[in-house]
């Protein structure tokens, strides 16, 4: 096998559309693995795609609207055809179409979901939000009954032919469609064909109520090494499957999004290329103004000190110097807590612990880098006084910033905000007022001004 | 089923041992899922491991090893006796057994794997390092011959009586070990059983040399929604393979390294809470030392515009509100880019189209915050020189740290160097020293000084 190279793949197709040489565009795309069949499919645009995809064969079309972006694959539905998406959908996972039919207009949601072929698969999966352990499932599974024998069980597969997503766990029920156990395929292919499933399944089964959050549903089938996660509801009725694909989806949109709050912007809903600049500011200047106002504290307290400044001109060498370390420091503290909340290796009730362990770290660090400070101070010709200013300043700026990086986000979580609000930008600007707070109240008392 | 709470069992646990009951011990923690054992029996202390470790079913601790961080695991064995070690050992993966023995002192692992009742099946895989695709993938699998019916490949894999992983697909070599096709279970069940493998299975397998870095192995099965990866050498033969929930565990990782990273922090190797304060103090001094030193720039700076500071007090009220925008603005920047990049929505010869992407965010985040700006100049009693001043300074600031924030993080994949080294506070950091520059020769411009 070779893993291809999209760009050449993807040239030939754009000189084939532009020959209007549809079939050979066709034919290059269908030959190529599902997964990059969108990604190539994706590059084209807007007008390419519009005219290739009610050409393509319609689990082609499926498979592209699967993995295609939701925002892009609900525009795409709206400017085809209703018969064509209808024919399109038909062909896509329950789970998928539900997620899709979610994101386009209402009305002409409805009319599609009217015209499909199983509408009953897709209806009650459009009730849970998309990002819960509902929105995540598929109804599409083969759930075996436990009176039935392993014999009977294979047979049944074998007549299920499921087309899309492999099995990998056989789900079973009783008869009112509680889930009674799981059984792997293994253990059917190795079980006396006239054993009952009841004996051969295993009864301790990890579930989720359809209301559980995907983050939660993620963190559940990483830990328990699970690659189907069945979804009950209150009573212990089946509802659904999570297969381990679309969780892995969670996990790695997941981190983005963390990665792209601690930056201190709003997570883009789009792959980057494809979000426009202006959604980019968009996601990026409500966090910049905020942390502007909030920075304003900082002239505030120059202005409140402009006595202290103007008798000692060479303490405001040291402004960047010293709320630049307290925001440093912040910014490792905060992300190294944040993270450790999301992956559950500290929860809540380790608050207290986390910020002994924190407010350690800062000493040590304090005691470090007010050494060095020290000497730097010095080697610029500061005074005696100033160099222990500075060097006093940065040790209780440092200790304070990280009790500040562990105390912010575990307070946030705790009022059920996401910790990632305290990203590094906002320890930073919360560093830069406080530390000029504490670097000119440290000066009053050493240099006496 | 109930998600059981770690807590009440720990106490138990511990309640047992405090009084000498190990049977009760014993007792309580296998009776958890192996997933949970491993967590519970991480937080009993060091004494209690070592003397609980041991009496545990061999089985048992072998999951637990295999579940517990790699520092411990191999402090344990260190500790527990070579007999004891050797019987554990046996019971665990290839995989997982071959990491450990890397992990321990090297004339002990020798003397374990000379032990070992397979030792053949560990030794190949120590041979790679621990974060590529041979370092990941387990040697315990089952290959079938393509001249197989499917008949007869049922019967192999009833034989086989695979333990403890669970087999998805089932991997076709012919004579000489190549690997020539996949085939899941459920074909094998729905076929003929007369039908060659060689007839249904899929031979269009994705696979990856021992070589390949995990990242890179973790992408292919996200992308191509894969449960098993196969790993090859140069000439195809099968050497092992990958699974889905070793991947999930690479992914989780990465991503809590890339963000400890951003923070501008080394990676931890253990858990948060069970890293040492002096250790979690190592991770952080480096990067705050050095970007103290890059910092003092900033005091260069000022210094060199002492006389401009001295003539125009009220300029330094303005420091920390337009070098902290800045660095605001940048490590928004650079955490979207480095997460782009690191998901592979964008690649090294996208840089010249992401840099022309946050260049023109960078205007319109500029032209907004510049009005601002100038608005809260004036409203604190500052002229309308200054006001300019200022408002021209953080137009040219945000526009310099998105283009520095695309940039960096892009050239330093370019030369190979991690692009996370581009951190928030290191983006902070080269903005502040340069943002000073861009403020202080504006007001020159602008004020005449």
């Amino acid at each position: 096998m070779t893993i291809f190279n999209t760009d050449t793949v993807l040239e030939r197709i754009q000189a084939a559309l532009n020959f209007n040489d549809l079939d050979t565009a066709i034919r290059i795309l269908e030959a190529l693995r599902p997964s990059d069949q969108a990604q190539v499919f994706d590059d084209l645009d807007d007008k390419q795609q519009i005219s290739l995809l009610p050409n393509l064969t319609p689990s082609v079309s499926a498979d592209i609207l699967e993995n295609l972006d939701e925002a892009d694959a609900a525009g795409l539905v709206n400017a085809i055809s209703h018969k064509t998406a209808v024919r399109i959908i038909d062909q896509m996972e329950p789970d998928e179409a539900a997620d899709l039919l979610g994101d386009i207009q209402p009305q002409n949601a409805q009319n599609i979901l009217d015209a499909l072929e199983k509408p009953e698969e897709v209806r009650p999966l459009m009730l849970h939000p998309d990002e819960s352990a509902g929105g995540l499932m598929t109804s599409d599974f083969l759930a075996l009954r436990r009176r039935m024998t392993a014999g009977d069980a294979i047979i049944a597969i074998r007549e299920w032919q499921p087309d899309s997503e492999d099995i990998y766990h056989l789900l079973v029920v009783d008869g009112e469609g509680i889930l009674c156990g799981v059984v792997s395929l293994r253990e059917l292919i190795m079980a006396d064909p006239d054993t009952w499933l009841m004996e051969i399944m295993d009864s301790d089964v990890i579930t989720v109520p359809a209301g559980t959050d995907q983050e939660e549903c993620a963190r559940l089938m990483s830990h328990y090494d699970l690659v189907t996660l069945p979804v009950v509801n209150g009573g212990g009725k089946l509802l659904g499957v999570i297969t381990i694909d679309d969780v892995i989806d969670v996990i790695v949109d997941e981190a983005t999004e963390d990665i792209q709050r601690l930056g201190g912007a709003q997570p883009l809903s789009k792959p980057y290329l494809n979000t426009a600049i202006l959604a980019v500011a968009r996601s990026r200047i409500g966090w910049l103004m905020l942390l502007f106002v909030t920075e304003s504290l900082t002239g505030t307290v120059l202005r409140h000190f402009e006595n202290e400044l103007a008798s000692v001109v060479a303490l405001s060498f040291f402004i960047p110097l010293l709320i630049g370390t307290g925001g440093n420091a912040g910014s490792q503290t905060t992300s190294t807590i944040i993270r450790a909340l999301a992956i559950g290796e500290i929860d809540i009730k380790d608050g207290l612990l986390a910020l002994w362990h924190e407010l350690r770290v800062g000493l040590i660090l304090g005691l470090g880098m007010s050494l060095i400070a020290f000497i730097r101070a010095l080697t610029w010709g500061s005074s005696q006084g100033l160099a222990l200013t500075v060097s006093l300043s940065i040790f209780t700026i440092l200790v304070w910033a990280n009790a500040l990086g562990a105390l912010l986000p575990i307070l946030a979580m705790r009022f059920k905000i996401d910790p990632t609000v305290v990203s590094g930008p906002v320890m930073s600007t919360l560093v830069d007022a406080t530390g000029l707070f504490i670097y000119f109240s440290v000066a009053r008392l050493i240099l006496g001004i």
